[in-house]
């Protein structure tokens, strides 16, 4: 792991531990974590945290969360000195040897941990904290440089060579390394239209790599597809679903974010993605009209409110005007729709075709 | 694909054909799939499907479900010609140019899918039809021998070569191949787990093969455990939570399969697999008792239900013990409670100590 956050968490535990020889009131202070201090800048292209702040001083009713959060961050300077790692579960039980600042439940350390990022800004799995959940794999034109865990020798991961299986992206991916000639990294929703794509060699005939998200990205999927995509310098495109979950949900998470981990988002979203599809307009390009269903309930007050309220969908007219023509056509759409034309439609039509014009993309 | 499928599929229709033309009436028969027609032998080791068989005879009411499920059988007979391979929502769109034939709704043609499945009594997968979700990541002494999709070209995994990383299962793992000289497989219910054992090489130390299986295995994820324990004669150890949860859900879906698939658990269920931990007496011996937490309402229910009415609970004195053993605990326990010993205990200490007795796992 990162040097660096040892140094980080070693130089504040100085100055705090000055403070309290000098008789001064030990303080810390954490940006305030939720919707109103967020900014959404168009050209960076994620949501950003603002600069409110709440700050911590050492009084009698702070001393218990005072003192977990140094425990806590005392746990993240032992685990980045070892090379080792913990996730949030495992650190919530690692406190149940801290006497008094042990935690009661979980959303507790995890509060804690977030505001220990959060405090340092840097993301959780540079101080050694990683997910529970894995979620991401890869398959094409691309080399993953990483090390033996047992003797540390660099290893060379080819993804063109898993056959009907694919490479599935570590839970913390900060250390990985890139090679690839690929144009492109399509991302793509569900998992059996990647398996569709890997089992015709897909990445061979448009040379790119494809990674399947299987809905809602995790952290470490976003993660990996933004350091590939930035150390490399490639466009990511999204292939997901065409209904307001697939557009509001999959693709700005992937794409800015969300809201409420803001202090994140500049590791974890993907200014460089663009949206390939399924679009409305699709329906109409592709004749799919009679493989669509008709917008729930629900799709239509998601639609809504991200016309209302999401300053992503607000600032882009094209994402305005695709929603507007979604809810006027009061359809949804499915990636899996162009089977209706036969079962590699998709392959052998759809995505050659839409890759011919990928400046048309929805932003 | 198998060719059996494309035969097994071809004699049926040769057989419809010439009943038509004998001016018989066509029929087809399906096992009854509900849980009054499963049988539970202790022996065989996982939930089978009884002698219950309903008929569907062409008649003026049956007419679309039967040519529904002729045009599914064609569909599957086309897909494994060409080796190709559809999901189940891309069946349901296929069938968008079946003219009156056409299914309305997905959970249609899942039926017509599961009968056609039942009435050949072998799984969808050699049908030609994948699920929609991948799950399941591979890590340890194994080599998976599959094909290049582009060359047909024999490929050689090597799952020790991952680095962080591992591999993720296929959909569909009918055609894949083993080498291993690993004592055995290791099928981990947290990627948390599995990535703590991954980052420290433990299936060097244990000379096995670690299986993520990311909560309640999917079908791929169950076959291909299967597939390899059968070719290797490995045993499983199963390492989930000790609640009821982890054991009536994750673990004996793993080992016996579910009620309501029967007429598949053959194929679906790891009938070798034995209960590592996380046991109540585990709570015990390794002092975990500050680290578990009450058992919930649900938590009573689910195991109280099992004690009643769950034929493999019922069937094995030792689990109908530790159920009973946890109720009257109080407590549930997580994988990742040896963290309070410190982050290592589980590698260093619990998983040693338990693999000297395997003998005395849970059945």
């Amino acid at each position: 792991m990162d040097k660096s956050t040892a140094k980080l968490i070693q130089e504040l535990a100085e100055k705090l531990y000055k403070d309290i020889l000098k008789k001064n009131i030990p303080a810390l202070n954490f940006p305030v974590r939720s919707l109103e201090n967020v900014i959404y800048d168009k050209k960076k292209g994620f949501f950003e945290i603002g600069d409110l702040t709440k700050e911590r001083s050492l009084t009698v009713n702070t001393v218990k969360t005072f003192a977990q959060t140094i425990r806590m961050m005392a746990l993240s300077h032992e685990i980045v000195k070892k090379d080792d790692m913990a996730t949030k579960r495992e650190a919530y039980y690692v406190s149940k040897n801290w006497g008094d600042a042990r935690f009661t439940e979980q959303p507790e350390s995890d509060a804690i941990m977030d505001d220990v990022e959060a405090h340092f800004r840097i993301n959780r799995e540079r101080m050694g904290f990683i997910p529970e959940e894995k979620g991401g794999e890869v398959a094409g034109k691309l080399i993953v440089i990483d090390k033996d865990p047992a003797t540390g020798k660099e290893l060379r991961i080819d993804c063109t060579q898993f056959g009907s299986g694919s490479y599935s992206i570590p839970i913390a991916c900060e250390d990985l390394k890139f090679e690839t000639h690929a144009k492109f990294i399509l991302a793509i929703e569900t998992a059996g239209m990647f398996q569709r794509l890997v089992k015709h060699s897909f990445y061979n005939t448009a040379n790119c790599i494809l990674v399947s998200m299987g809905g809602v990205p995790t952290r470490a999927c976003r993660r990996f597809i933004r350091r590939l995509a930035d150390d490399k310098k490639l466009p990511v495109y999204a292939f997901v679903d065409g209904d307001p979950y697939g557009i509001t949900n999959i693709y700005r998470t992937l794409k800015v974010g969300s809201g409420n981990n803001a202090h994140l988002n500049q590791y974890f979203c993907v200014p460089q993605a663009s949206y390939l599809g399924v679009t409305p307009q699709d329906i109409i390009d592709f004749k799919l009209k009679d493989a669509t269903h008709p917008l729930q309930e629900v799709d239509i007050k998601r639609a809504k409110d991200a016309l209302k309220n999401d300053p992503f969908i607000r600032m882009h007219k094209p994402w305005k005007k695709a929603m507007e023509q979604m809810l006027s056509m009061g359809v949804r759409v499915e990636q899996q729709a162009f089977a209706k034309h036969g079962l590699n439609h998709v392959i052998e039509t759809y995505l050659p075709k839409k890759l011919k014009n990928t400046s048309k993309f929805l932003p």
